[in-house]
């Protein structure tokens, strides 16, 4: 099973997709969509739509994982990353893929064990438990940790 | 000119169409989107995104404007309508349209002349300068004040 993690952000929008074989996970791919800084906010949406529906398109996977927005930031970020992540869930939703939400205390205990750990921590166990070659960039790495958490947990119920 | 008003929102999300021609303005079409209460949120942003893009597409506007996120809500509630009004300024930007923001002060003031006006002043506003039988339902209302701001003001700068 190919299960696709997007972490949402209107600066970066981290992506990653693994294969789930019996208890196996394998990355496939992963990478961060970067939309140029001066861009208009809508700019900023058709790129971040453009690049992941081919993303999508390309990879085919069955299944899309995306954290919960983290109440704790300020208001002003807090919107834009919820744009972002309603153009996300629209975008896989609309190629037919069911898309599952998971909160950062879920993600983190996924992959880390407990609920409060340090980005770096969510780094390094994703590179360990993907045997990755090295360390991912934080938001690819929060995107595999999304995905991973998708495949220990399977939510039956989409969002 | 034609400007698209749009006043985004999960349960329900208003429209307005208005003509300017010179000082006139005259109303073209107005409604409300509501998908259906219990859809998924994944669904609920297919219908109104499928919506949004066929009346963009009939009705060929030159110009879209919606409201800035008034943060004095809670928190879960903002969080949705960020999602949704990140979807409604990429249809519209995909169609190639400018999409145009102006915060509920600024829409009261341009049509009720001062920026704590009640909804139901918005409406009745609204009707006697567009001359409307009746007054609109009050998400079209938003999305007609936005419209007359935008008309009245054409800020430069799209979004």
């Amino acid at each position: 099973m190919r299960i696709l993690g997007i972490d949402p952000g209107s600066h970066v929008t981290g992506y990653g997709l693994i294969e789930k074989q019996g208890n196996y996970l394998r990355n496939v791919i992963d990478g961060e969509i970067k939309p140029r800084k001066n861009l208009l906010l809508s700019a900023t949406l058709i790129y971040i739509y453009s690049q992941l529906s081919v993303l999508i398109r390309e990879t085919k996977p069955e299944a899309i994982a995306v954290e919960n927005i983290f109440y704790g930031k300020n208001v002003r970020s807090l919107i834009k990353q919820a744009q972002v992540r309603g153009l996300v869930i629209f975008t896989g939703a609309d190629q037919g893929i069911p898309v599952f939400e998971y909160s950062p205390l879920e993600v983190k205990k996924a992959v880390v064990g407990y609920g409060r750990a340090e980005k770096r921590q969510v780094q390094m166990m994703v590179k360990a438990i993907l045997k990755l070659p090295g360390l991912p960039p934080a938001d690819a790495a929060d995107a595999l940790a999304t995905a991973i958490c998708h495949a220990n947990f399977l939510k039956e119920q989409p969002i």
